[in-house]
């Protein structure tokens, strides 16, 4: 076996699929004690891998799929994490998990260490929009929630749950409940996900026949608590009206509740709000909040199933995919 | 260079220190054009290692750091993790994070892809008593919050907060505040770190004179919000009185309080509460409560560097550490 040797060509030696290839390395079970005999024996034919990390190299990858996150402290993005680790284990394919803190520095620096770790395959998810993940050249890559520039590369996918479905019902259920001044709360750098989100609450507004008001677009420095709370207390400060608000994170539902509540504004009676992701925060704050849930543990094993089936070459899905949103009605609205 | 050259060798055949040939190999800046260049001429006549899984390979670990962590969706070790993957990025090495979600098989699983990986270091969170890290054999170890069979092994270090004083001073914060009859929340498996916090309580109501009652003990099914509220709510019914509760961690203080609420018991005025974490949860949730507050900065940063000392042996530290904690007194006391 030499550096160029593919999963794949030794798959079609040994007559069986990549993925049985794969299973019969990992001793993970699901094929005939024949297949075992023979696709081991081919292997070993080219020279047996004695550990991963020389049989990445020998294989030209590493058998570990990484996974960038923005920011692992996001409950979010942690729970997520969870189910695709979960799901790849079955594969018995360990994860390298690569937080950016939200830094374009570390962003850059977590996909040289991927390049250098050779993984078999990466879920890129929440990525900076300036950066492109091209440097990772041929290794399988899916893309959540920040659609990349060109759409499809081979062995590139994006996924995201229904961003603009879930602006356009969180608008919705305040219209419903007799809003008409809707602000929106959004992050200032205009990321495609908020701007999905933003687009879902205008074409809410538009069908109830309500223009949208540039003045009531909330822009936080930071998408966190502390910084939702400063910028709502100082907007009542500032005398600018409104009867909802529609939070574009559960972080950021539950800084603005608790400034409205600090400026004496009654929840849901004067302000309705509506949060996005269903934490665990929107249920065990002070006032647990109306929000936008995604459906974790479906994008979870999606992502770990299609990055497996794009490693194996085994993938026939198409190269984008959106996962349904849906309304959790609690004591906000 | 075969695969039998460390790190040390390539030092002592270019006159400098041990980090010193890790930061030129990275690039990492703080030495002279002079030692770039003879580290590097040494790093060549051994025959250059193209990229870090193939220098893995050659030195005979690759250039990463494990973490093994029971919960990635507990902020306080997502946090942690997150102070020690920044530090460790000036040191210019990845993190591979490994998530057990409290499972003993997985747990084993991942020290197997931690040895396959050939990782340089672990930082070993909070792993099950039952399994031993010995397979790691001469890999560096830190394990953090629960203590090895046997210490100190050859690089191989704990540490851990103070946990027995954390449990004192919760439990003389409700005495000072006038309880008598103080409850425990603690779990099932009497794992190093509750046994700790426990003994700490039960010092702190033997100072006052106050014998524990074995009856005051309560231990839910899971370290949950859902299993507080239930075994307090149940304790309640069952007539078990009582005037303070120690949560052992901030979930179960989360959960405690709402079951509270629900049977009708005022906080502070007739039950007083302590948390043990201070993650957000406990300044957030429906009424901020008193906790016990573990230093994450200075445990990650310490965890970085000691890990780092030890794989470049420059570690001149102790094999134990415990870092102080602190009371933060809110609504609930």
């Amino acid at each position: 076996m030499n550096q160029t040797v593919s999963l794949k060509e030794i798959a079609e030696k040994a007559h069986v699929s990549p993925a049985t290839v794969s299973r019969v390395m990992n001793k993970n079970g699901r094929y005939s004690k024949e297949t075992e005999e023979r696709v081991l024996r081919i292997i070993e034919e080219c020279g047996y891998a004695p550990n991963q990390l020389a049989r990445g190299l020998r294989m030209s990858r590493s058998h570990i799929v990484g996974i960038i996150v923005p920011d692992i402290t996001n409950e979010f993005f942690a729970k997520l994490i969870q189910v695709i680790q979960n799901r790849l284990f079955d594969f018995d394919y360990p994860v390298a998990i690569y937080n950016t803190n939200e830094s374009k520095f570390t962003e850059k620096k977590c996909l040289r260490y991927l390049r250098a770790q050779n993984v078999s395959g990466v879920i890129y998810i929440n990525g900076n929009e300036d950066i492109e993940g091209d440097s990772l050249d041929d290794i399988p890559v899916i893309y959540v929630d920040r659609k990349p520039a060109e759409l499809p590369k081979s062995k590139t996918k994006y996924i995201s749950s229904d961003n603009r479905r879930g602006g356009y019902i969180a608008t919705r259920e305040m219209l419903d409940k007799g809003c008409r001044r809707i602000a929106v709360m959004t992050e200032r750098f205009g990321t495609y996900v908020m701007t999905e989100r933003l687009t879902g609450y205008a074409e809410a507004l538009n069908e109830a026949g309500i223009e949208a008001d540039p003045s009531l677009i909330f822009k936080p420095e930071l998408i966190s608590y502390e910084s939702a709370f400063s910028i709502v207390e100082e907007k009542i400060k500032n005398g600018v009206e409104f009867d909802g608000i529609f939070c574009q994170t559960d972080w950021l539902a539950s800084g603005a509740i608790a400034a409205l509540k600090r400026c004496g504004k009654k929840v849901p009676n004067e302000v309705k709000v509506v949060g996005f992701d269903n934490i665990s925060i929107s249920y065990l704050c002070y006032q647990p909040f109306t929000t936008i849930e995604q459906d974790i543990a479906s994008i979870g094993n999606y992502l770990a199933n299609a990055i497996m089936g794009m490693i194996d070459d085994t993938d026939r899905d198409g190269p984008v995919r959106v996962f349904p949103v849906n309304l959790i009605r609690r004591q906000t609205t």
